[in-house]
């Protein structure tokens, strides 16, 4: 058995649900379990993460970076780090934000520095952008919210909210994204296990 | 009078899109004149380049980073950095890629960390992304291919092609994007001019 | 007249003499004058900033990142890029570690991109690297603690502790190019104020 | 048995002794073989590397990024993108620059987005900083080129030539530090072999 742990920070509910579908999906591969804890709760129960194959951890782009609060428990977490505690789990990420592109990427990349200061293994989306299927492509519009990996994001999974509250954003495709990366993350979680036993 | 270099590299015509409207947005400011120059006549013509008070850089996102062509040519105008010879000249960037992200954000940093190297002074978009105009918001279909900065992106003007053929791709949107990005560039390259004469 | 504020968090000392090296090369400029705030004051007198010419932030690197106060300054502040109330202003950035580079870099593009996200124009050290001065090269050593640009870093100063408690660090060199840096920024903000006027 | 190959590009052999630092830590892991390969020699032979359970890429930092040589392979790579020829391999990322930090750290994120892209699973150093080192800290002048992770990486090795030719640069500790990495990398890809048969 492998244990993923996701921990979140959500502001107004989307990231919320973001999580909820990466927990999901890695809950929904053989031999794993999956447990889900804001940052707050994170903070409260710092030793809890010691025993996870891995972390996922996701929450908003907020003026072009991680949240915050999110940054505040990386910087409790800090004291992992010291003993290097969390190192050779697996790590991943995942933001959402209002827009199509914005700054995600910077909050995707802050997430897995964090990860690798860990020491830490680092596991993205392995997915194929939508434009590549051709129902999405050949239009203006783009692909559309039922699309898997819209924004065509490597590193970690993308959603966006367009101002819509949750539960209708974000959309169909995006929570489908997340809830796929979760399960690729437990793969590789359950995968490396294996081999280490 | 300022004068503003565009210096681009496009693979299939897109970017070229871009950087003309981003030219052309230069032009139409009272008082700025604008040139445009391929990578390789940029390599060419390197000299040419010092008259300049203002350099905006652009190139696709090809696997996650600024085109090979641009590489060549930043590597190839190291010999500017070594006496400095570009310090002070207003910088830009812009990007054009297949998807609504990508990782069209790295590209942008790319290039604004390179003019950082030159001693330029950087410019974004300064404009407040398409979904916070009533009009685009309220819907998971985004923004449309009409609206500016639809892809809420401040370090520099992004542009999606979605596999669509230029002259169709990039949008009607995402030229003017480039065009309204030109002239913040210009306009700050003519005031930094008065203000030093 | 320009001014110039610098807003800062410090953890432990180090960067608050990094921010106030700055605040003194940028009120060295005549015509110039600075302020000093930390992220907590500056949180408290939000529209106090409204007034300067440049605002340039600086925060240590913790965990690959800005500071999580200095995130919160930034989640603080977005009610001002609500309204762009501080386009146009001139920009900077600079962070201090424990080390020669650490994740540094990721803590000034991650203010950088804030920056951007404002509508501010920014300006790095415009510095050569201290390798390119004679008596610090050609040795593994690197230069030395009194070197100016001792880190080779363009988008902003970095300074490091090394574990030294301050005063006795950050070094004499990296005061000195945060004493340029503030300088430079303070003459590109005077420049643009005047080509405006 | 587990294969991992070295891809790099070397300007002037600093990155080429780094290079053979981390295939021989590669190599030096029981069950594990190496080869490396010039960019030139990959793109030459690009189905060889189908058969590695890793890759690690290498490069110097000119400019602020990868190398054009560098950037080149990885375009010509991109039809084992298409196909995710490479999906689930490690991947690892290393460069060498003339200074302490420079934008070195921009040149690995840009190695590791691109391995991202390609599906790959990401390996960082997970080595503490040198300063650390009761040894090594407690002076301005920072640990010495025999410290392992001098400059407190954690993406990938780094490592600084300071204008001394090769083999005098890089140092001892730069070298060192780049064969750990390299039996680090090897050893995860050993672990995910075993545990996917």
């Amino acid at each position: 058995m492998a244990h993923i742990a996701v921990v979140y920070h959500s502001g107004y509910g989307h990231t919320k649900l973001q999580a909820e579908a990466v927990a999901r999906g890695a809950a929904g591969v053989m031999g794993v379990s999956a447990s889900l804890l804001t940052t707050d709760e994170a903070i409260a129960n710092l030793d809890q993460l010691d025993g996870a194959d891995g972390i996922i951890f996701g929450c908003p782009t907020y003026m072009g970076n991680v949240s915050a609060d999110m940054k505040k428990f990386q910087e409790v977490a800090a004291k992992k780090w010291f003993t290097l505690a969390w190192k050779d789990k697996v790590a991943g990420a995942f933001t959402n934000s209002s827009n199509f592109s914005g700054d995600k990427l910077n909050t995707l990349i802050g997430l897995m520095i964090n990860s690798m200061q860990h020491g830490m293994i680092y596991v993205g989306t392995a997915m194929m952008p939508a434009t590549n299927d051709p129902a999405g492509m050949q239009t203006l519009n783009g692909p559309g919210p039922d699309a898997l990996n819209r924004y065509s994001s490597f590193v970690g999974p993308m959603a966006s909210s367009f101002m819509v509250k949750p539960p209708e954003a974000p959309s169909k495709g995006d929570l489908e994204t997340a809830e796929h990366y979760g399960a690729r993350v437990a793969t590789v979680a359950l995968q490396l296990k294996k081999g280490r036993a």
